[in-house]
């Protein structure tokens, strides 16, 4: 059983108030009953504190929490943090398909699997799979010839892994994700004017430690491979082209579009709903915030945001000009 | 078999002409052949009715449409309200899975099956799921360990539902839909710099009459619920962020992202391309223009729009400004 | 076994240099290895050539390289369309499912299979499907009651076609396409005000040589039929609403979003993450830049831009109003 003691213990924190409330859960200030523990990180929600149904939280260095008797109070560096460690602790233990492979899945005879998978109902995998030790495959996954994925990984159902594709260690992948469908490339017949396919040859190659969010896309290159880093996360609906390079770290929200051989490169964050244009590069460390339409490279470090993508003060300014313009343009013209 | 006089009933409208014409179907005005059924709602299209060649119309009340020999026009308050009454008479009657379970269904022998279930090829139904009475689940359906639907739903192959999530009554949930994927979370490991995953402890907990779009995600709150209230209708390739609470009878249009812990109050009305920042809050009634940039909360009752997202008069008078700003500076460097 | 002699023969090109030198693949100038073949489109980047460890280039007409002994220039009329032949060539075989129905696929009796159809495993074909000669299903593909599918068509793991809907000869569908998903129509109820489904009672008529990206959805039409025309390539995560029709040779990049009922005429190329408004008319050839917010139609021929969209021109000379104004607003301001 934990007690604000335990959790004082595990976050490193300094406690005021009792050490053995019972605690069973995390929740919202607003919501937390008598036996969840609730956080503060930002000042203004301190005062809810006073009234609070639940007897104990986490703190931020240095928010000044109103006095109450017979509660709790666990003070560290940084309470986001710390939640996730004791999100950890209390988080309920998920279901796994049973050990070794469902009598209903399709296993080609020439597909190697590792020691300790778990192969769920329903999963199809082709010929020449190589599917690491440990790993998680929950049902319906399609991993198809010639593709091969690392150890410990852990696939939801309806992931489809395209022929010739690989996967790091330790990756993530949510249900219906897509990797290896063809890039999006066609010449136009010489004759009739149609549009021709070009081949899409190349393969898709995931890092370890690499999170895919449901229904994000990721095209095999045009003849060399589409690359996604080590510790890489990407988020639902994404979409990346073919021939994109991604370093390691990089983060992208939700519905970002990736066009085709763009370089993102370490530790660069995109925000959701970024749409970034063919051949351009995102520096090391850069930003974009959500929103931005990227048709210019961003210099490593800069933060970026707008539409059109440009420095985000540059956009802030102009921004707040144009919402200044029809004042301004009223008065021009009575000659102000 | 259906006619003008019993379509006239059927709307509770105003017949002129025939009352014998059989209906087949419906069509546009264009379009429809001699026995189908067109309507006018919209005064332009009304010139078109003299040449038609389909003999029968819906039109609004207060259209006047060129006389026809021969041809049936019933009038109605509202010609789009009573199209969607003849349509559900005309709708075709749609092929359903057998009753019970189909003999490839891998089914846990602790879910508990509602009465009157259909339960189509290669779904899978995993541990203490619950499925309630009447619920179709077409072929392919993936059911995690403890999730619980409710009665009278029908899923459509593809979709999946997440560890612990549940679904209220009569919802639809079209091809590969997405319901419970972890929320987009991470901390930056202390000593490596990486992205370190938060778990994801939460569900997600979706009410009744629900519609959701293919390939739509939903994904599990942090620690609390994401909720999707009832008679929410949510479109193909929408994605909400952990944490957010939907009231009653939202709508959300096709392809718009809602980021983390965001609020929409009841009756609230998203376009499509909406992209809303995390931890706004829309309030009840208000309506978003499709495309619109929200950065900000959008107040109970108000129309937004633009990029970024502001009151609409607001973001059509800075429309208006920019598009004179080129032709006003060119004065003003002339010394205008 | 391929050599600069062959390929130069294939692409009907001119070559400088030795015609034996074997090659096994394509890649990237900076990364091709000394028996692959690298090409130039760009003049920029022929000073590379200099130092390149590939000894074998196709080059466009025109570009100068510098001169290296023993290394051999393939020189064409355009490098891209050389390039597609050549890929064609090194394409590695795809692994096919087996000839036949694979064993654990769920056909219906009344479904007709053509001739030298490929049904991999878990498929599920519905009741009178029709599936024409040479048709490959990967694995795990839901063709539902009454749709019928045209010969020599592929497709991936995951898609779900509607009942009722077709599609054409020679098409290719990546993982986890939807056809035919309800579109998104609702009606208040006149007592309860909540928003009811008007019922989608039409169809998808996809035409022949169609290529539809992963996770891409095309709802099917109200009433009649939502219609794909002739040799349409639409990329990952596109969204076409009911009742839209769009001509032949139509090219939609990623994550684009159609609303309903919008017409897209013959040869029209949007770019990715454009939106389009309902009702609207994209005219033959029209070109419509990445990111475009359309909120109207757009005349044959033109290339619109923008948020709203508007030709691109005006849309390129409001961009650079724009970002002026914060300084002409500050030499105002000045009374300069």
């Amino acid at each position: 059983m934990h007690t604000t003691g335990s959790i004082t213990q595990l976050v490193g924190g300094r406690l005021t108030g009792p050490d053995d409330i019972a605690l069973t859960g995390v929740q919202t200030l607003s919501a937390a009953d008598e036996n969840q523990l609730a956080f503060i990180s930002d000042p203004r929600y301190a005062p809810q504190w006073a009234n609070a149904r639940c007897r104990a939280v986490l703190v931020n260095r240095g928010i000044a929490l109103p006095p109450r008797n017979g509660a709790a109070a666990i003070e560290v560096e940084n309470a986001d943090l710390a939640m996730a460690l004791v999100l950890e602790m209390f988080a309920p233990q998920p279901h796994l398909p049973g050990a070794g492979v469902h009598p209903s899945a399709v296993i080609d005879g020439s597909a190697v699997l590792g020691k300790d998978v778990r192969i769920g109902p329903l999963c199809v995998i082709g010929p020449r799979v190589w599917v690491g030790d440990g790993c998680i495959l929950h049902a319906s996954v399609n991993l198809m010839a010639d593709c091969a994925i690392g150890s410990d990984c852990e696939l939801f159902p309806g992931v489809v892994i395209g022929q010739r594709c690989t996967l790091g260690d330790r990756c993530i992948l949510h249900p219906n994700v897509n990797i290896g469908a063809d890039g999006f490339g066609y010449r136009p017949d010489p004759r009739k004017k149609t549009p021709v396919k070009i081949p899409q040859i190349g393969v898709v190659r995931i890092g370890s430690d690499v999170e895919l969010g449901a229904g994000a896309c990721i095209d095999r290159g045009k003849f060399a491979a589409t690359v996604v880093g080590d510790h890489c996360k990407i988020d639902n609906l994404v979409q990346i082209g073919h021939n994109c390079v991604l370093g390691p770290c990089v983060l992208i929200a939700g519905m970002t579009g990736i066009a085709g051989s763009v370089t993102i490169e370490a530790g660069a964050v995109l925000g959701g709903a970024v749409h970034v244009g063919d051949h351009l590069t995102i520096g090391a460390g850069a930003q974009v915030a959500g929103g931005t339409q990227l048709m210019h490279s961003v210099p490593a470090g800069e933060t970026w945001a707008g539409s059109p993508g440009q420095p985000i003060r540059d956009a802030a300014r102009q921004e707040l000009a144009l919402r200044k313009l029809p004042e301004v343009l009223k008065q021009l013209k009575r000659g102000g």
